[in-house]
């Protein structure tokens, strides 16, 4: 998995079915040159906050029904003050 | 996923069997120094349009029937006021 | 598989069901220029321990049950006198 | 996908079961600084053709039978004069 | 597929379920500053030899049964006077 910080929202109105409900964030990854993806969140993930990402099939598969095409979900927030 | 910019179309009138009908766009990815790839569409993007990519296997998962040798897919267009 | 280094702990207390119950181990990669990423942890690695890491979908296909949304798993230590 | 130039031709007499008959072909990824890899042909493509790859499972997943462990497929030539 | 040269074997004595008997080889990744990565070899391939490395779940679903957590697989050994 990947730790990044939630950077933007993005929102896509015109977009292929499939794409279940939720938000769509940009997020920076940590540790390096600004690189960034957007993800998938359904935790509600602020602005600012250090999240877990994981990517590939794997996140798509997280989804009950049908596997959206998802190739990244936030599937936690970091506590603050314990990582590293 | 990943936002990129529509920068060019790509022809391939020798292929293998199994890829579906619908548009092969160049795009310019956002955030490196120009790094490009190409992703099928099913949107209709257009010439320097931002849209929104999912990679690997879910692209090609996304497809109705067999999946086809598609592992980029344009998922959404990237409403241009509110992203990051 | 990529060989790496253990060099903290992830918590992540807010995250999405599906999670197993392990570490999150945040690693260093070998060979590269500090590249970090989060792996999920069985094995109860230490904190400069080196590990290998499978990643992607064969990661959570290792687990029992409903694969969770985990792209990289502790696989085994390396043993320190004999690597290449 | 990816698009690439066919730079050669890899021999590989002694493999693992499983791989199909068919041609290796070593490829250099546009917009790269000379970064190549070995894909799978089923085309008959040629040295210095211009060719559209899939990487990942969905190359695999593309050969009738039990998938073989073939990570990149060539699977289409992109035609000279319409390419963005 | 990607082309490496052997640089080492990695032992790891302490290690997970399900992974199965066979070589962890250390590699060096063609064409790159050194990027190296480990492999799993059932080919017996030796010190400097010049190998085909397929990744990613197609490594995995190569095996007989459960695919193990395997994402790096040697699939050939190069032949060495008509690579590319």
């Amino acid at each position: 998995m990947i730790s990044a910080t939630v950077t933007g929202h993005v929102w896509s109105t015109r977009r292929i079915d499939g794409l279940p409900a939720g938000a769509l964030l940009e997020v920076e990854v940590d540790g390096t040159s600004g690189s960034r993806l957007i993800a998938f969140d359904v935790l509600g993930s602020g602005l600012g906050e250090r999240v877990l990402i994981a990517q590939g099939s794997v996140a798509a598969n997280w989804f009950v029904g049908t596997p959206p095409p998802v190739d990244a979900l936030i599937i936690g927030s970091i506590d603050p003050d314990v990582s590293g």
